[in-house]
């Protein structure tokens, strides 16, 4: 008996855009469960079984998570407005786009599906069986999110601009062996601490969805899981600012890598750079290595 | 004097399958003495040194120690829903499947007799002596885990299949070289951190066992510690849930893994899959790399 | 389509000056926006999305994401008491001090100023529409740090020379090959675990800047955005200290690794001395490897 | 102007003794600046500037730092617990373990010492002025470890004897080539992390100090600085046990790893056994690595 075994081939996906999307799906499925599951714990446990640390925590882990688990097949996007900065890049097909974020809001509305099934008990309980938007006892922030009462539209467009382009300019800088690459193994690590990071400064305005398909797909869910179309009407159509302002916070942060740093690092094209290159390396060897490098030989 | 002075060969145990009961039995008792301290330290303080997180950490923690302690040796499952995974993988010979979850049982049962003798004080200052299962004082939930009150049987046992569905959906990936390795010396330390997620997000309905052992081995020693039968009986022998169904999840989410994934990797064994994972290396490198690695014999 | 095609040669920056300039700038600009919105989101939602540790991480997972931003351009300095001592000890040149302190300031000046345009509904909601340095709506502490009531004027002093002292000290050997190097590719992360270790532990006294850029930058914003002179003059007139002391703090924690450590490391140049050296290797060696070096090769 | 004209060579050591006790002086300095100055934040802010957790860390990220500055010159015991333990093994030599204690110790007393001057005005402002072991206002824990009322003196040792052994058991098999070795450039973040789910598990009764220096030192500061002999003398003369226990614990803990784990391990010197080390690492590979390592050529 050997694992070769179960393998069934007539389920072997051959066609690689199949076996991407659904890498895609899998990937965003994970994350939004983790992360809705969290929300879930602490909001119907009334912070006792978490808190909203917590919460940032578990995005954090979900996406780390997803990452190892599709990185090598599709990239590990998990965000249309990512999907959409790597096709600008040309780092991804452009014919990647529209698969793609169907899958991830699939993969999302999935999620939202099973985490309702699983705390179904316990968001009955809290909310006293009573599925609403508004009040205390609401239940949708668990799934979507939604601005503050004191937001202004314009606010929450820009901060999920900010966020979202946070998050590009930061991932971009991971992988590039002419900066400071990080472990290319542990990039799904990194990245994780990085969304952690715009989870306890970014989201106090309007829960920093900073991706339409974790936004869009549980509130499609929520729509047909009983809160009615208030999920989407709700703060005056408020839903597509979290579907828009990422695509468009995501370039501004993909250009801002491009601007303040990718352009300008050594093209080994031009000779000349490319000593600059060196002159870049053996500064920053000098200033973090203090001259072991030289040395290194010695032992 | 040197340390093979201290070895006592007589004590050397030659046989492989005891070697590793002994490791797994060390490891579930790491990781048992981590997480049920935690909880025995913030329930008897009254959250007043630690909280609900510290608890999810401890066990986190937990996971990482006790697989740098065991995985070179037996594989460091630590939990019997990962043997069996590994056993219908074949990744872990059949053989091993009861003699490992026994020595995870006694590990756990042997962890908890040592958190109740530290803690012992603190339990009886605590519960004002009267070890009971229901109410303010109640101590159980230091050592095994309950559902709410709220939550229904299906209920608890879906929670039980999706949370261990995930740990296995997650840890399969952790070591595949045909998709993104996260580094094997940095394994444990990753897997605790996907426990951590877990435990942040899936532990509000009863507790997230997600392990047999971790919950039949401190509730076996509850009852021969004075809790009495109580903590079997007690709501509606609910006992057999964190028993049967983490074994469940655990396969559910080992085929996931397996039809999402796993088996639209490469195959080495034909050539075209081969090409195709060329393709999926050099298209991740050109999303990740940003080219970087065409032009790396720059550098 | 290709991402060559993206770059303006144009815009692309010749001189190493300016490069590494922008590359501080934006990369103290990222710092401080983590930083500060997660000050801006703990305050104005009091402490119900998030608490005092989510701060502290958001400056952590800030200075590693500025650093896999910069390292490789500028070195990564973020904080003029960084550049300063690495002047000193010779590892950045002389003519960088001056450029790469402004560019931290102004980094840190734009970061403030889109601080305040996302959450300004929030602060203004909190602070009821006035922007004030003293008294229960204050919030000026988002931004900048002041000292606590009972301070003293030295005790403040004497609390960012430590903290500064403390950074500098503990970063200094994480790339010693010569000692324990931490993996080069994980210098951020580390280095943002022990800013954590620093915003836990000793920002109690006076908020814990230990970075004139990222105290300053802050102030003069505020000045600008109406909160008045009083962010100047409040506490009478003590901005300077952070100004100040980190400069010395970091050039005393520097000298203290110096005379403790660096100044008796092997030096190559002597051979005695680099026998030493292999003697304290094989020592470590024994001490951690339980031998296992020596029988590597039998495996 | 070079690096190299800093050194006074005057004040280089050539002595590897004295070389390496100002390490771990420095070191164990450092560890104890971060913890206690942690627990004075928390505690003269009254909780509203960290928490529990936050001195765990402190300690946590304490450990690490001191390990990266002292691991590549005296092995970073920072605890004569590890000390002895290391003699025992065979690992240090023995003409270490009373100047290795002793420099600990003088390391723990000056860290207590400025994190006093660095937090005087704070600690007056908390106790009124009057430093005392007992009561409301009492500032000594923020130092020392204390046993709680209901603990008697038997399970006080007991509980330094688990959590010293847990260390130790924990750490062991970090280096060990021939199990699950952690990346040996990390075992100084991994410690760190042991050290956390040691402080968020088994400080609930008496602080934990597992380590006789971090104890002691602080407390003879305190006898000097005014706490009075009360530091000594209350709770019936408890400060012996944060001193023995610990020494006997971590051998406990070392005999646990010895017995279960390491006399196993196989032996290079044993041929048959040697083949038995291949199968272990066989069934390991197939068990978490899917069989990639025999594909691995392929790619």
């Amino acid at each position: 008996f050997t694992p070769a075994m179960l393998k069934l081939r007539v389920l072997t996906v051959r066609n690689a855009l199949v076996r991407e999307c659904m890498a895609e799906l899998l990937a965003t499925f994970v994350l939004l469960l983790f992360g809705c599951s969290a929300a879930a714990q602490v909001k119907t446990s009334r912070e006792t079984k978490g808190q909203y640390l917590s919460v940032n925590m578990a995005f954090s882990v979900g996406v780390m998570s997803a990452m190892y688990l599709s990185k090598g097949i599709s990239g590990a996007h998990l965000n249309p407005a990512v999907t959409l900065s790597f096709c600008v890049l040309g780092r991804s097909p452009w014919d990647r786009l529209v698969p793609f974020c169907l899958s991830q809001l699939l993969g999302a509305y999935m999620a939202s599906a099973l985490v309702y099934l699983v705390y179904y008990d316990a968001i009955m309980d809290f909310s006293g069986g009573v599925l609403t938007v508004y009040g205390q006892n609401e239940t949708a922030s668990i799934f979507a999110t939604y601005p503050s009462e004191f937001l202004t539209l314009g606010r929450s467009f820009l901060d999920q601009i900010v966020g979202t382009g946070m998050l590009m300019l930061c991932i971009l800088s991971l992988n590039e062996k002419r900066n400071t690459p990080a472990p290319t193994e542990l990039i799904p690590a990194i990245v994780g601490v990085i969304v952690l990071g715009i989870s306890v400064s970014m989201t106090g305005n309007c829960g920093g969805a900073i991706n339409p398909a974790r936004d869009l797909g549980p509130r499609l869910f929520m729509l047909t899981a009983g809160w009615g179309t208030e999920v989407f009407t709700c703060y005056n159509y408020w839903f597509w600012v979290p579907l828009v302002a990422p695509l468009i916070g995501g370039l501004i942060g993909t250009f801002l890598y491009l601007i303040f740093i990718d352009w300008h690092l050594p093209d080994p094209d031009q000779p000349e750079n490319l000593s600059n290159a060196h002159d870049v390396n053996d500064k920053i060897k000098a200033t973090w290595d203090s001259g072991a490098e030289l040395r290194e030989h010695n032992f």
